[in-house]
Parts: C-alpha cells; sequence; structure tokens
C-alpha cells in the first residue's frame, strides 16, 4: 500500500473507474490524501479524494458512497457545493445507470423501512424528533419545514412561508365555521394559520412527539387550543366528517405502495362533496429515491412522479382541479436554509458533532441542487369529490390583490 | 304482437328490465305508441319510448340504444333534455356496469376506427369536413370548436373564445420572433391569433381539408399568409425546429396507443429547450369512451384519465408545469353552442335532414350533461423541457390586468 502523496496504481486504475462512472464533469476530481491538489489552475472547482476506501466506496456505489465519505470527511469539496452537485447530477441525469450494489441498497432499505404503522412510526422519529432547537437554528420563526411560496424571488423567508400558507388557504377556498384536517402537520404552523385567519376549525394529525408537543404548546400560547387540535396519531387513524384535506410535505413519507390507502382515508373524511390540497416533492417520471438520503436523513421516504401521485385521487374518482409546480421556489427555499444553516454550523456540531453538520449540508446542498437541476419537482394538487360545490370559476382569486369580485363568500381574516 | 296503445306483457317485462338497468330516476320512463303519456303528472320530465324494438335496444345497450332509438324519433324526451341527461349520467355514474353487447360493440369500434395515418384521415374526415357552413351556424364567429374561457360566467360566448386564445398565448409565454408547432389547429383561430396579437411564426397541421382551406383563406384576408402556414398533414409529420408546441383538442383524436408517438413528435419539435400546452377533455379515472358518440359523431376518439394523458410528458422527461381544470366552462360553452344550434334546427334539417339534427342535438345536450355531472373534464397542461427558460416565477402574470411587472419581457401586443 502506497503512504506518500502520489496516487497508486490501483488508485490511479480507482479513480479512472470512477470517472467513467460519472462521466464528464466540468470540475477536477482527483485523489490527494492531504485533501491540497497538485495543481496549476487552483481556482477550479474540485472535489479532493483523501483514502482509498472513499475512492472504493464511489467506484461501488457513486451516490452511497460520495455521500458517506463526504460526511466522514474522506472527501474535501474545494468551491460551491450546490453548483458542484448540480453538476455531477446532471452528468448522472444523461447517464441513468445504476450500479447494482446501489440497486441492491436501495431494494433493502425499501424492506427494512417499509411505512406500516411500526415502520413509520421508527422512520419518523429518526428526522422530526430531533431536537426541536436544532430546526429553530435555520427554519422560518414558525418552523414550516416544506416549500415556501416566494411572491416575488426576493421576498424574505419569513414573508414567503406565510405567503405559503395563506395560497394554500386560498386554494382550498376555506370558509369560517369549516372543519379542516391536516394530516402530517408538522410544527402545527398551518394549522393554526388556518384557524386564526381562516376562522375554521382544525384537527390536524402527526406521529412526531417532539413536534406535536410543541404545536400544542403554540397553540394554547396563541388562544387557539378551543379550536385546533393535534392528535399523535398516523394519518391513518383519521376519523370523523370534515370539509376539507391538508397535507403539506406528507406523501413523500407515506411510501409508494400505500397510495390507496391514503385515497381511501381521504375519502372517509371529506366524502364525495369535499375538497382538499396534497403539497408533495414529485418528479418528471418514476425513479428510486435516493439511497444515501433514506439512510441517513429520510428512511422510508419515496417521491413520486406526479403521474403515480394522481393514483390517490383516480382510485376514488376525485376530480384534479389544479396542479401548481413550485420548484424553483423550493430550490430558493433550500438557499435561505443552507445559508442559515452554515451559519449555525458551530451549534450544530455543538449539538450533534462535526459528521452531522456535514452529513445535513449535503442533504441541504444536495436538494438544492436536485431542484435547480430540475430532478426534483413541487406540486401542489387541488382535488375535490363529484358533489364538491366549493369550485372558483377561475383561478384568477388566487392572485386578486382586494377582495375578490366574483365570489363574495370570501372572507375577510380577523384576529379573534 | 300488441298494437294498441297499452303495453303488452313482453313490453311490461322489457320496460321492468330497463328500469332495474339504469337504476332510480327522477324522470317518468313510460311506453306509449303516441308518445303521449297517459298520466296525471303532465309536468313531470318524461322519456317515452315509442315502439318495442327502442325498447328492446335499450335493454340490450341502455347507451348505444337510447342514442339510436332518440335519433329516428323512436324515443320521445318531455322536458329539459340536458337536464334529463345528466339525471341519467347521474344515476348510471353509482352503477358503472356496462352491457355485453355495449363491451363487444365498444371493442369492436376500436379496432375498425384505429387511428393509423389512413384510420385518423377517414375518422377526422366524418366529423370535421362537414359542410363550413354547418359550423357556422352555432360555433362562434372564429369558428372555435373547443371549451371556451369565460372570465366571467355571463360573458358571451365571442369574449370567451378570445379570452380562451389569450390564456393559452399568456400561459405559453410568447415572444415575438419565436416559432409555434400548432397540432390539429382546427379552421386556424388559435394559429392566427398567435400571429396576430403576439408575434410569432407558426406551422398548424391539420388533416381536414375544409378546415384547412378556410384556415388558408383567412390567413390570406388578414395579410397573415407570410407567417402562418396551414399544412394538411397529420401531426405525425410536423418537422423542424420550434420554441413551443400547442395542441387544442386533438389528443382526444389520437388515440390512446399512440400516446408515446405523440410524446416523441413533441420532443423532435422543440427539444429540451422548448414548452409546450395540450389541451383536451379528459377523465377522473379511465373508462372506454361513449360508443353512440364514436359511432355517430367522433369515430377513434378516446377520453383519457387525467393520470393516462401524464404519459406523453412522462416519457419525454418533461416537466408539468401547471394543470388547470376548465370543466364548467365547458358545460358553459356547450349551453351556447346548444341555444345557437336549436335556433339554426330548421336550416341544419335542410342541410342533413332531422336524424341528423336529432343526433347533433343529442351529442351536443349529452356533452352539456356529461361536464356538469363531473364524467368528464377540460385538462389544460403547461410543460416544459429541463432545459427550457421561459418559465414564471409566479403565474400571477395570467391574472394580472395590466403589463406583468416580474417578467418585463413581455410583449404589448400590437395590430400589424
Amino acid at each position: 500500500m502506497s503512504t506518500d502523496q502520489t496516487e497508486s496504481q490501483f488508485e490511479q486504475l480507482l479513480l479512472k473507474k470512477f470517472h467513467r462512472l460519472i462521466g464528464q464533469l466540468p470540475i477536477q476530481v482527483a485523489f490527494s490524501r492531504d485533501g491540497i491538489l497538485n495543481s496549476n489552475d487552483t481556482n477550479k472547482e474540485s472535489i479532493v479524494i483523501r483514502d482509498r476506501r472513499a475512492l472504493a466506496r464511489m467506484v461501488l456505489d457513486p451516490e452511497v458512497g460520495f455521500g458517506d465519505s463526504y460526511m466522514e470527511g474522506r472527501i474535501e469539496i474545494n468551491g460551491d457545493l450546490v453548483r458542484i452537485l448540480e453538476h455531477a447530477f446532471h452528468a448522472i441525469r444523461s447517464q441513468r445507470k445504476r450500479s447494482l450494489s446501489n440497486r441492491l441498497f436501495s431494494r433493502w432499505l425499501r424492506y427494512v423501512q417499509g411505512n406500516t404503522f411500526k415502520g413509520s412510526a421508527t422512520n419518523i422519529h429518526h428526522h422530526y424528533d430531533l431536537n426541536t432547537d436544532f430546526y429553530k437554528l435555520w427554519l422560518d420563526s414558525r418552523l414550516v419545514y416544506t416549500c415556501a411560496y416566494f411572491p416575488t424571488p426576493s421576498a424574505t423567508l419569513e414573508e414567503s412561508q406565510e405567503a405559503k400558507l395563506d395560497h394554500i388557504c386560498k386554494k382550498l377556498q376555506l370558509q369560517p365555521g369549516e372543519k379542516v384536517v391536516d394530516a402530517g402537520c408538522g410544527w402545527g404552523a398551518l394549522a393554526l394559520h388556518m384557524a386564526r385567519n381562516y376562522g375554521v376549525t382544525v384537527q390536524a394529525f402527526n406521529i412526531s412527539h417532539e413536534q406535536i408537543q410543541y404545536a400544542r404548546l403554540q397553540a394554547k400560547k396563541e388562544g387557539l387550543a378551543d379550536r385546533v387540535e393535534f392528535i399523535e396519531d398516523d394519518y391513518r387513524n383519521i376519523s370523523g366528517q370534515f370539509d376539507a384535506f391538508v397535507s403539506v410535505g406528507m406523501l413523500e413519507h407515506v411510501g409508494r405502495e400505500h397510495y390507496s390507502e391514503l385515497g381511501h382515508v381521504i375519502r372517509r373524511a371529506i366524502g364525495n362533496s369535499g375538497r382538499g390540497l396534497i403539497h408533495f416533492i414529485g418528479r418528471n417520471r418514476p425513479e428510486p429515491f435516493s439511497a444515501w438520503i433514506r439512510k441517513h436523513i429520510f428512511p422510508g421516504a419515496y417521491v413520486p412522479a406526479l403521474r403515480e401521485a394522481l393514483e390517490v385521487f383516480e382510485q376514488q374518482d376525485y376530480t384534479v382541479l389544479d396542479v401548481e409546480n413550485l420548484r424553483r421556489h423550493y430550490a430558493k427555499t433550500l438557499e435561505h436554509w443552507l445559508e442559515r444553516y452554515e451559519q449555525a454550523a458551530d451549534r450544530v456540531s455543538a449539538l450533534f458533532g462535526p459528521e452531522f453538520v456535514r452529513a445535513w449540508r449535503l442533504y441541504l446542498a444536495g436538494s438544492t441542487a436536485s431542484f435547480r437541476a430540475g430532478l426534483l419537482q413541487l406540486f401542489q394538487v387541488v382535488f375535490a369529490g363529484s358533489r364538491c360545490e366549493q369550485i372558483a370559476w377561475t383561478r384568477a382569486y388566487l392572485y386578486a390583490a382586494g377582495p375578490d369580485l366574483e365570489k363574495e363568500s370570501q372572507w375577510t381574516p380577523a384576529r379573534f
């Protein structure tokens, strides 16, 4: 085994193979144990692989191998991480073949991380029951952990998360006194917003203990506890009758094999006369979700093609009224999160250690790159039963500055 | 065989069976040779079956049997035809079983009306090469034979067809000097509107000889012949490079088995950097298209579920940016058409005879009822390639009264 700074023949071979695997990149990829490039072109962005194990793992499985090695500090990135990943994703996109190792690992993850009641509980606990203080370091003040809606690209994250909550409420055409069920409610920002600003009552479900505790506290603080009930339970246990169903950022955790179950749950909740909105990360076409993300960040997650997601509605004879793609808004949201995250990196490190810092940096940067490159999309789908009467004539009211002239029943938000 | 006014035992049996087949209707269904009901409740809406053949055919196949018998005058309708059909469709919807006869006939139609190059030519000729004077009797002045976009429910058909053309051009974000291909251009209204008001050049395809002739004449009259080329050819023969692809009301004639072919045609035309819009009649979930309509009105037609239509884009890795459901607008459009059609019934009869008048009345009324009952939907899907840069930040510009502030490249329409 070579211990000096130059590559051994074996390492050269691995490096060559790795280059072949990932294809042409406008980035220097090199092997260097001290992480310093022996190159004249020091301005060029580079990926520097620091040990043979990292190199071998990347050849075996470029995705998980890279992720794990980066996380463990066996790989150094010089330059803009998001841009480098975006380049890599474009290169991989044109190839579209996954290594045997990745395919096997991906399948194994699907097996061990299945979204049964117990499986979902374990999977959700892994991510969302991390200390809430950690999320406070880089999310907005309401702790909205889903794509924001930026009225203009220069709007703040704070404004844009509020705009997103309003955009959803408008799409649902909420009327005072209506009953809404929120499946997968996070820290409760949407449920509280709906009750506070649109006069509805809400039952909000979530299996993350940490999030539900926080949400209940917020409801109490705001005096909304009588109108927003936070329930620590699986969406499959939703019971009762509602006017509207809403779910923001949960479909990704439901798992492909549970879509018809979700359809049945919605049917039970809103029947033939209700309407609803599902907000989720999607794709142009079906593909397995990143094995590295499933391994370290989101166990049990699956990102469906839009067509796959529509099965939820089709099987129940629900009508799709509106689909909006907010891909660019998610790239922008993630830019904000990543910036705040980097500013808080020392505090994150104090909480969970440096390996965690690197893993989550890669997750946030990789997601930003995926939305920028169009490998991920963000869909908001509005749907309704065949007897639903809350269907707007046009979508103009969503964009009207003042009160809607077409629909006089529009409620003027009031603070209770 | 009984020849008096009362039902024979056999006829009573058939009537009973028919009632069982279609389920509960809030309409009187009776057998009466002179078409006059022997009932006290003369205000009630009724379907009166005038001969045993009609009754037998309706038992064998409620859909085609009813359609054919109505067309031939063997059935009398007392009351609002659209409303009666809407009731019937709701009743049938809850049953969802088709007769053996209907299933076999439907399959046979699919076979003989296949959309090969030659088959499409025959199918399209059947409907669209009817005398243009006929369509002038009941369409708007531009002869737009697809769903209009009513800014308000009380807008005129004329205004709303123009609004539809603009809505599509805005969704496509057309820029002066761009090249657009229009697949299935009808009498050319959209192609001419795009060139006249948005400064683009257009190649417009259609295999209806009658429509292409008319469209060319219009282009000449308006001095647009150098910027709009009307091509009498199949969409599968589209060649050349374009910035945008648009197709309004053609997908219904493409046939389910040709969706990937259509995807390839779009890819060839706009590649990875273009965008497009497809406007089509769709459904909540897959179902065979009315056999009666295929037999008499639209041979070779198929109305896909939204999910099925998305295959066109998915296979090409196109991103769906926006889906809008204009179901209620199509019901309204059809109400306008039907009203104009009834006013021109005598002239239609002079052109094609009374049976034709009844067939087309049933088609227009039945379509109105289908859109009202939610058995049919109207989808506009905006899509783009992964390298497309014409993606608006939000959809607000579609609804802005004045020039768009976000996107300064928006072109002010000018008359050339």
